[in-house]
């Protein structure tokens, strides 16, 4: 089905504040979820309002609680989410962060007790349209084996990276899992009745397979890049329990806060007109970008991609045709 | 060949003068490489010496230049690194992040117009033996093809993250590029007559291969993690050069200054202490590795390693045995 911006919002905000959301927070998360499924991130837009009001019913978010400022330091600060709202709460962080780096040139933002942001691109996109260069990630309870193990240890550990471009331009931006595939995609590709284009993980025999049945069968999904996502993982976790003095994956476990609940980010925001003009940054990023576009394709490529381009070919899309909603989503938003 | 710590280091910095690097500075290069070497880094101690000498013969390392500070404002700071020995330039500009970072909290630093770092592992031990917490990363020339394309746009741009633990103990360090493998690896491996563990790239047609020769020949390498790897290396490239005001790889690529002549790195200091009690701190990281390593093993499983384990395991092994040089990399170091 194919839905307007407004039509979207609209409903997502009606759902948010029959479950207690207040007007302001509920009008703000309606938007973050509607902007991310028009840019392509339908999981974790419209995909992700039943699953969110589930957390409210639980009691795992709490509509109300702001983040507080636990610490300020220099360029440094700690927010405690209080378990609020991960969209609002990151927000909030974000808004900190830049506060920061206009101030100090950098800054950086560890936050707490927070809940899920949903997509994290949201947060690199807000900062880069607002003329900052953005270095997020947080942190999630494990759903990956460590390099070496089989039984789950490391999160996927969302990394967001975000560089504003010419005034008009959508910024670039990498929204990055550090697994090799998420859970979403192997449902979806099961689902379709194929295969993965690349090994996502092994079954429950320990042998590498792009079966995704097979995968979400034994939990063994592959970090990106095998033993060197596994790594990665792990320092993201502890960079982001240790900068927000929060919780990492060790105490995330055991949490029972469903996804993220109680998870820890970091928002590293710099100002980028600091470091050189404008003019000269948006000049040096046009020519990277057809650097790297201007290799040779490889066999049955469908192109090269700047980091951002994959959510400026759906807003295209939707703003011609209206936006992508799957129906038997639109009819579970409905019902809420 | 076995040696010890001081053999290695007296060689390698007779070397270095006899080549026209100052007293001091071959000191601490000789220090670094050896360091590197005892770490189990072989390729990026021993074995860069010989191409260090060489880019100083060809010009392309100054080794009397000293890096200087263009701009400083708050918590940022740029650094001019003059074409300057690369090892010295990056330990100037980790002890600008951690003077930053113990008066802000956090400390940036954008190197620019540096020359090779040797193993970027180094930094972030030296400044986690200090206490801080480091995310750091170079940008090089391209090595890798990005994702739908088959020439060369994209550095291997390795990625540095160091937290402190305990006094005495070894940091938490991961010191990863963004290649699947290297270039050397590929070599090592073909020599050996072994095939990779998993596949590194395509050959000349385009066949996803795990045969070492015929990614060489292709120079089609795989990024870590496919479309992902592809996407972050362009990322990192691109906030390195903007960060220090210095060279993408648009420019390096053409640079004619050998691998990595010229190019652009960041070091993110922290001060934990701002943020976590260290003993928290301390044990917080005990936890956590203790639940990564918890994780029952994988069929073949030679253990799980926390990042870190693998540089301490070389260490106790040259500790006991005298550090391992190659006899073709010891001759070659002596013969120069």
């Amino acid at each position: 089905m194919r839905l307007s911006f407004e039509e979207i919002k609209k409903e997502i905000k009606r759902v948010f504040l029959k479950y207690g959301v207040p007007e302001e927070k509920a009008e703000i998360c309606a938007r973050i979820h509607t902007e991310s499924t028009n840019d392509g991130i339908y999981s974790h837009g419209t995909g992700r309002v039943a699953r969110f009001v589930d957390y409210i019913k639980k009691g795992w978010v709490d509509v109300h609680a702001e983040p507080v400022i636990v610490k300020e330091e220099g360029a440094l600060c700690i927010l405690d989410g209080n378990l609020g709202i991960g969209i609002t709460n990151a927000l909030t962080a974000a808004d900190k962060g830049m506060e920061l780096a206009k101030k100090y040139g950098v800054g950086l933002v560890g936050l707490r007790n927070t809940t899920h942001w949903m997509r994290g691109g949201s947060y690199g996109l807000y900062a880069a349209n607002k003329g900052f260069i953005a270095f997020m990630w947080t942190n999630t309870e494990s759903i990956m084996p460590p390099w070496g193990g089989k039984e789950v240890r490391l999160g996927n550990n969302p990394v967001v990276m975000a560089v504003p471009r010419k005034k008009g331009e959508s910024p670039l931006m990498m929204d990055m899992a550090v697994s090799q595939y998420a859970y979403g995609k192997l449902a979806m590709t099961r689902l379709a009745g194929k295969k993965l284009p690349f090994p996502g993980g092994y079954d429950k025999n320990g042998v590498l397979t792009d079966d995704p049945g097979a995968i979400e069968e034994s939990q063994r999904i592959l970090p990106m890049g095998y033993w060197k996502g596994s790594t990665f993982s792990f320092m993201l976790d502890i960079l982001a329990a240790v900068l927000s003095d929060g919780l990492g994956a060790v105490d995330l476990d055991h949490n029972g806060k469903g996804s993220c609940g109680g998870a820890s980010q970091v928002m590293i925001l710099m100002d980028p007109s600091k470091t050189k003009s404008l003019p000269e940054m948006e000049t040096f990023i046009e020519r990277s970008v057809a650097h790297l576009k201007s290799a040779a394709l490889s066999e049955n490529s469908t192109g090269i991609l700047a980091p951002g381009d994959d959510y400026v070919h759906f807003r295209e899309e939707h703003a011609k045709l209206g936006i992508f909603v799957e129906d038997v989503i639109w009819n579970e938003i409905l019902a809420l």
